[in-house]
């Protein structure tokens, strides 16, 4: 990914090669429910059938059937067959490739929400301690550009926190996604012709769904709202940081100069200006947040074309576009917690600005005749975005 | 509205006249809790002030300062003068535009979702009818445009059932939306300046948050979560619908024949053509869910971009696209609960294409060596469905 | 259209009143072209068969058919019965809705674009003075929100105005609209049936343009080039102004200083702060470049969905997105015209930054040995740019 | 690319290898300019100094300047000193990291615009072989869904054959895309101080522009319609296809079967159900289609975000979008191309079905009085589209 610089920060996070390992531990779970409703003469582990080796062929061969779980499964099947060829016959039985892509997503959406759980959190104190340490720093508050009245660079924190606190709030619902899990149109007919029982075969995706650790939930093939849903909470995250990152790239604009990125080794510079210490966090998150919004757009749109019981390219398109949102969100989170943390605040850069504001911004409060620090609730408010951020979510 | 036929559903539902009307009632609501703090001689109504006749100059003079509010208030403050010139004086004090606007526009929204709840808990009801009905009607399951293996149409109704299930979860947590009251820069500086203290500035706000039976929140001026959410959660019910129109869309081609509007006078016919019955409604549905994600992520890109205490046009963006939004969502809500009451399924013809689909359609059946009639759970499967709609939301 | 603030300078522009009275002037052409191929007794004018008045019942009756021709076409029909029953009888013979429909959008894009041309025209003519005038007035160049190098300011207003003339050349070449005339399903077999053959059938197709002076085209009825195009050369103007209303917009905040926007009666003020001067015009533009994009974007979705003769909903999206782009993109090629005639560069101010800067802005030039004023090509860029602008086009 | 089925279709094209050796290829044009002006002591190769194995340290550094070229140049610069450190000293001298990267991806775009244009070309002669070849197949025209009246399928494959050629068109004009090269703000500044005097920079930059082959431009670093265009000529061709993908997607579903994607070794399976036979290339080109217009969206948010000499995150939000939207449009092209060049096409099933649609489909021919096969001007469409075809373009 040469361009998108810093994808690195998100790894192997659905990475193809964590895509290939979930839908192959969809397979193994799957197979394990099997070998527990004695459908399976055995139920071995699978991860090392397929390495990232195997990924070329794979992806070169997904055009034929349209998905990459069909030749997956002639691989697995044929590694397996030599080792345990009861085993290679049941696997898969009673699934259809929908299933497997889907869960093998929804397990790498889930190891994306975690990472940025983990991001927010680490946000969600540092912007505390920043409002907090900042209650009282004077700056002047712009409004359309302009000059408004003066407020404090801790309210203005605040403000971030709780954009980062709906953020989180968002993505703590959505997930939680479900387990896919239906046969060929949903009405998990295989299964139950293989357990005999409608009500073995829900056992079947049951059990699958504890061996994955993921809730169960009927099949919703093309009910999409559980991806729509974590697709606008991805970009809910890149909105509250995109807001902070324009922000700070305003703030340090020299003619500005109240916050500065930290410094760091081989951050910022140019290929040609010795002078230049740019901003590059906020800039390359600023980037997601400009790309992130039609990437869920397109989530919604194949929602509502889910014609059928699998639909005709609309399913199709789901699969790239979550996983460039979501390896796009977990890199923009990296980079705003960096960002955040080492952010350097100038607070007689602040003051000298709101002086030479003067009398300008102090017009409303002449206006109203008060001769106070004209803060407002400045405390309160800072005090209620903390005690929101103390709050366990 | 000729170029979005449909629109006249929507009625005044957040209408420029309705934009205006909630406008002057949070500007009276605030002129109520300032008159409840002593900062103001009476707190008169101020409804009959302007009518709709008072737009087309509204909306001319919204250019000055770029909202609409800088005119109203103009408006207000002179006609109240003649009335009750103490009141007229202390009208807005300690707002600014952004407060009266955003909390418009919420109580605009709140209109629109408790709207289409109604429409959305109607849909849930046929849907239910529908699939308990149909529990045994079967057809063919279609993947990928081709047959798969047989279903039944009470199934897929419960997919759609499922699909506006979700939609409605997801109104409903969005329609929470909070009052907006922060002042110049987000600070109730001059709400404080003039109660005298913070407590009583937050005290108003939470005053005039009761009168419009809002929810408390602290200035989101540019956290606009709450604003994306409740646009996710509109495209959320396009989705669904847009689904269900797809569906019926493909069930009514001539070929297929399996599902009809109900025929009503004036409805389907061609401007030429004598023989045609369009699937109208259904065609209208579709329209409105191709073109409400591109809205949502407008919403998005704005919040993003909301930099300041108050941004440079990413504010401005939200307005006319939350109510576009709103209105094409109720439109299309209308639409769909219209459409699916009057829905007519053909169990013949269903059956009549499923014989046709053999054996190519129980191949799965019989490498399964199955001789039933292989629905598998879907009994169990409509009965959970039927449950969670059973579920007060 | 009280929340896109400058809508009014949009004036009867593709309204809904202009967009009938084009659907009727289709039919009258059409109606003249039967009359002069020997199939109607007679060419009445029709322009006063309707007035604004019948909009709103229009406009309910649309739905029924989906679309406006339709209950258009009998108002047309019943009133013109009386006056001209010959001619009552020949109205629309041989034409489908979308033909009327599309030429109607057709002509409303045309004069959109012709509006358009005369404001980008205006822009170019101001934009060559500044780049001229500025040729040598010296400020910082930025890159990455960082001083860069020194630059002049009639270096980046030769770059706004490439831009625009970028737009302006696209726009020229998006706006030869053909007719759409091709009957039920763009075979022309009506016009056929009735004129007995085939070329006197696009005999009749060709006296309609002649008569609308648009140029002819084979039926496109699933062919949308001719819309997606359009939009995107609205995009590109929307696009060349923000970049123009990004740059005022920093450019006239207090801290920099450099820019600002022609004070005017009651433009710029706030509801609550008198000191405020805002951006207005600027705001407004950015506004619209920020919501440009996605109609764009919708207009190709339809384009791609284009399914069979004539598709279940993704031809009535283009119609009001089509509309609604147009508008806002005149409204914003307005408010820019307005902003660069007015624009105030502030050269001293420019020349204290660029002081200010120093030695920093100064290092690359130092590291190249450079003694000189470092502006490289500026007066051959500038002067390549005032050519360009001087071309006929 | 796992989740992109069919991308290996793409090959190297617009890879991150490609990429980086078109980079490397701008610096070697320019140092050859270099030499040329007596800048350079010498003007090496420098193809061999990198290879892919060099792109994960790349991609990794790229973060700290916020784009690829820093990186680049380190290693270029490094590598090349053993060998020629005169030359070594001079690479890149003039120019800032938008002149590589911009150009770079201006080399890699005009690649794709040329593959395309010969999958565009076979396109049009298979599509006007389908039309001439079924200029008499008669078929039931549909519109909303429903049948409307007869046409022929050849009349069909001229609609088809028109976009394709309107997206030809658009291709052409959009793949002209000039060098850039302005230094670090787009003045000439550092040429110019290297080579003492403005003309001999634009003449250094001549120079490169000829070794590359590409037409010369003033610098456009924030005039981006260069880019903006090509992406929307690139979605004007997902368009065209997407189109063509639906229709046949309709066409194979079993209740229609008018049309089949060719058999082909291991196409079409299912994980489970032996019995199917999926229309995956048309699954797959609509997917493309679906995705395409949102990601152009994006390109024009950027454009208009362009501000400064060079903007803060709009310009690094292109490099990814233009590299997807370019390698997708590639595969989608060739795919259309496979698709049309095996299209089944079955005049009897096409019969079939317009028989059984009679008297309805015959209604308006019947209120005409007419008695023929109703098929208007069907042979003049199809001879236009076959001559525009044979056009040059």
């Amino acid at each position: 990914m040469l361009l998108w610089p810093g994808d690195v920060r998100a790894g192997d996070l659905f990475s193809d090669a964590s895509l290939m390992a979930a839908m192959v531990r969809v397979e193994a779970a799957w197979l394990a429910a099997l070998h527990e409703h004695g459908l399976a003469p055995s139920a071995p582990g699978l991860d090392d059938l397929v390495d990232p080796g195997d990924l070329p062929a794979l992806a070169e061969d997904a055009e034929g059937g349209g998905n990459p779980v069909i030749p997956l499964l002639a691989v697995l099947r044929a590694r397996l067959a030599g080792r345990d060829p009861g085993a290679a016959e049941a696997l898969h039985a009673g699934l259809t490739s929908q299933d497997v892509l889907d869960t093998a997503l929804v397990l790498n959406l889930r190891a994306t929400a975690d990472r940025l759980h983990k991001d927010l959190s680490d946000q969600v104190r540092v912007l505390s301690a920043l409002a907090d340490r900042h209650r009282g720093t004077r700056m002047a508050g712009r409004t359309l550009t302009q000059h408004a009245i003066p407020i404090t660079f801790g309210l203005k924190a605040a403000g971030w926190l709780h954009g980062v606190l709906d953020a989180r709030d968002l993505l703590e619902t959505a997930a939680a996604l479900p387990i896919q899990a239906g046969g060929a149109a949903g009405s998990l007919a295989a299964p139950t012709a293989l357990t005999g029982a409608p009500d073995r075969a829900l056992s079947l995706v049951r059990s699958a769904a504890r061996t994955l650790d993921l809730p169960f939930r009927e099949p919703w093939h093309t009910a999409r709202a559980p991806f729509t849903r974590i697709g606008d909470a991805f970009v809910s995250c890149t909105d509250a940081w995109g807001k902070i990152a324009n922000d700070v790239l305003l703030g340090s604009r020299p003619e500005i100069g109240e916050l500065t990125e930290a410094p760091a080794d081989g951050r910022g510079g140019s290929s040609t200006m010795p002078n230049k210490h740019n901003p590059v966090l906020a800039v390359l998150v600023r980037r997601a947040a400009l790309a992130a919004p039609p990437l869920a757009a397109t989530l919604h749109a194949a929602a509502a074309e889910a014609v059928d019981e699998r639909p005709d390219g609309s399913w199709h398109v789901e699969w790239p576009t979550l996983q460039t949102l979501a390896r796009r969100t977990v890199v923009a989170g990296s980079q705003t917690a960096e960002l955040l943390a080492g952010l350097q605040v100038d607070p007689e850069r602040m003051a000298a600005t709101l002086a030479a504001a003067r009398p300008g911004i102090d017009a409303e409060r002449h206006r109203l005749g008060d001769d106070g620090p004209y803060l407002g609730a400045t405390e309160e408010l800072i005090d209620a975005a903390l005690t929101r951020a103390g709050k366990p979510c």
